[in-house]
């Protein structure tokens, strides 16, 4: 339903806390238990004995998600009528501020014979910093093509990123990529009439460029895929109605939630000054997404160890995050990041929510997966979790008489 | 979502057991338990304490399916949106294979009087081996009218299938069967006007038809029904890019898994027959479905005691099972059919995921409804259960970046 029109003003505050691949399942060198399980989590566990608790499906039962699709639903977006480009995705990962004008490209150097085969499609993952500089010298020879202006970042070893800045610009565009070695770099492809002009464009820039670089003994080549511009969305404090702050030390998700039109202002590099800026910022918003990424990190290294560990360090910031008197607060994650499969899953989250109206606790509760399987909340959409946050905070009305 | 994006192949198999009509409800003669309660069951036990549980509703809350519906929403297909005719069905059930030039219809003979009037809508529940012979009698005269191929294929007691076989065949056709008795028989009635030819060409086939029956004392009548082609399904195994084997001995069941696109080889008359099957094709498969229908059969027949001896006999089959290491092993029904009600009915069905990866579980469980009701999968859709599956068996890539 169209929440506008219940949608109620009020200075309640809703604190949104998201430990990037929060959930576990049991892993069998542990007992089989979760990292949630093991951790010696006193604040969240007393915490969960007040909450309401239940599971979020981050898109759809058994999709695994990335991170973009997987924030998009926590704040209330389809995330499949909404997919976030590759090439957007990674402008957001390397700090780029996109604008609407935008085309952005993931770019890897690759290693190319003189007929354009492709030999290593990572240019044998050169260091950073020798990546670094034939972006910048790109860069430097390649400002502006037929009115378009050219951006070029550098990225991790072999990729870049490509922007095309200018009106009128397409993403319509096929990557140029062919995803195998032993082939040819492909030529993109407008995959619409409104993209030729774009295609163009793409086309004199790998030209020139592939002049420019046509001596490197490894970066001789470049794949270009997942052209993408921003995705047209309402932005979320005009959506909700509410000041929404964003406080995250990693590019990606600060650089999703501007998209959203979350203030991102800097919080540092970790989560000790991601929670003193939420201090700081406090009284100048209703709404305060505070990412962990640290969790997630662990989990896709599947150290279950060091999952306990940094569950346990984010315990330690409760009393401080509590301290501020969130009307709402909720805990939960984006996706699941179980250390047993070592990266991103389809499990549900975990979820807590915290407020006067919350519903149904339980005081034997620990804040786990098996107890939040038997909440109050059941399993729901995480899409679903906006309007029950709302309505914890009597920022909505009565819909019909 | 279209899972075609994200699908990945790999070696990993999926074993799918349906104990058809598997779910009941507290019977007030046995102490108000369920029969999965009352039955001694310790394999299913075992098995269920290290399983994630949860319930899946056939088709919608409170909606009580066929066979048909209810086992296209477990291979993952939308029952509402494909409906399968009962033309189909009832051709499906005597183990005809229809092709998509056919239009199925299921005929009854009846006793009318001489201006058509119907005395009997049953002809008197005539035996099926005197109605098989006027079958007979009827496929030996007319084999064919104005091009289109008849076939007729005997059922039980009063009971036919009738397929027309032919180019541009429509089943857009009214039943002949006016549903009560004191009524005229009808004549089939195009609904639009690719469906005259047809309609034309069975009008002409009853006309000979009641010719030839005219002297029988009961079955001197025919009412036709649900008029149907096969529904136009995407094919299972290229939908879900698995190597899918069916195992059921009831043709019902093997023929609509035929219609999805599974292999179905003869697999006996029996369950002892069928896993012996499963364990001789076992390498050639990745998704093996597995069909067990004397749960259904004893709900059906209101005997919560036959009910709980063949669920005992289904268990003695699990170590078998388990011996072939599955990946994912699931249990589950396509709906419940509590002996207490007798008949098919809308309860969820228990279930049971069994894989390194399926999460939460509780070592305390049993396989029972309430203990399947507080699992971890929570209530779900039975169509949801597949991309479960598929990611449980690792063949489901990530969603978004």
């Amino acid at each position: 339903m169209d929440l506008k029109e219940i949608l109620e003003k009020n200075e309640s505050k809703i604190l949104l806390l998201v430990a990037d691949g929060l959930g576990g399942i049991p892993h069998p060198d542990y007992g089989y238990k979760t990292e949630l399980q093991v951790a010696n989590i006193p604040n969240l566990d007393e915490l969960a004995s007040k909450s309401a608790l239940g599971l979020t499906i981050p898109v759809e039962p058994g999709i695994t998600p990335g991170s973009g699709p997987a924030h998009l639903s926590l704040f209330g977006y389809d995330p499949i009528k909404h997919e976030i480009g590759r090439g957007v995705l990674e402008a957001l990962g390397i700090g780029f501020h996109m604008t609407k004008r935008d085309v952005a490209a993931r770019g890897n150097f690759a290693t190319i014979k003189p007929d354009g085969t492709i030999v290593d499609r990572r240019a044998g993952r050169i260091p950073t910093e020798e990546s670094r500089k034939i972006v910048e010298k790109l860069q430097e020879h390649i400002k502006e093509i037929d009115g378009v202006e050219i951006i070029l970042k550098p990225g991790k070893e072999h990729r870049f990123v490509l922007i095309l800045r200018g009106d009128g610009l397409s993403d319509k565009i096929t990557d140029t990529d062919p995803q195998h070695e032993g082939l040819k770099m492909l030529d993109p492809e407008p995959l619409d009439e409104s993209a030729k002009f774009t295609a163009e464009v793409i086309k004199k820039f790998i030209k020139k460029a592939l002049e420019i670089i046509k001596d490197e003994p490894r970066a001789n080549g470049i794949l270009l895929r997942g052209f993408a511009k921003v995705p047209d969305l309402e932005p979320f404090p005009q959506r909700f109605q509410l000041r929404a702050l964003s406080i995250a030390a990693y590019p990606m998700y600060k650089g999703l939630t501007r998209l959203l039109g979350f203030d991102t202002p800097d919080a540092g590099d970790n989560f000790e000054s991601e929670v003193a800026k939420v201090e700081e910022l406090w009284n100048d918003y209703d709404f305060i997404y505070l990412h962990y990424k640290d969790t997630d990190k662990a989990g896709e290294d599947a150290n279950f160890e060091k999952k306990v560990k940094v569950l346990e360090k984010l315990d330690t910031f409760i009393p401080r995050l509590l301290n501020l008197k969130p009307d709402v607060f909720v805990v939960t994650g984006d996706h699941s990041t179980p250390s047993y499969i070592g990266g991103h899953s389809w499990h549900p989250n975990p979820l807590l929510i915290y407020s006067k109206r919350a519903g149904i606790f339980n005081p034997e509760a620990k804040f786990t997966e098996r107890d939040c399987s038997k909440g109050y909340l059941g399993i729901m959409k995480a899409m679903d979790l906006m309007p029950v946050l709302l309505a914890n905070a009597g920022k909505l009305k009565k819909f019909g008489a």
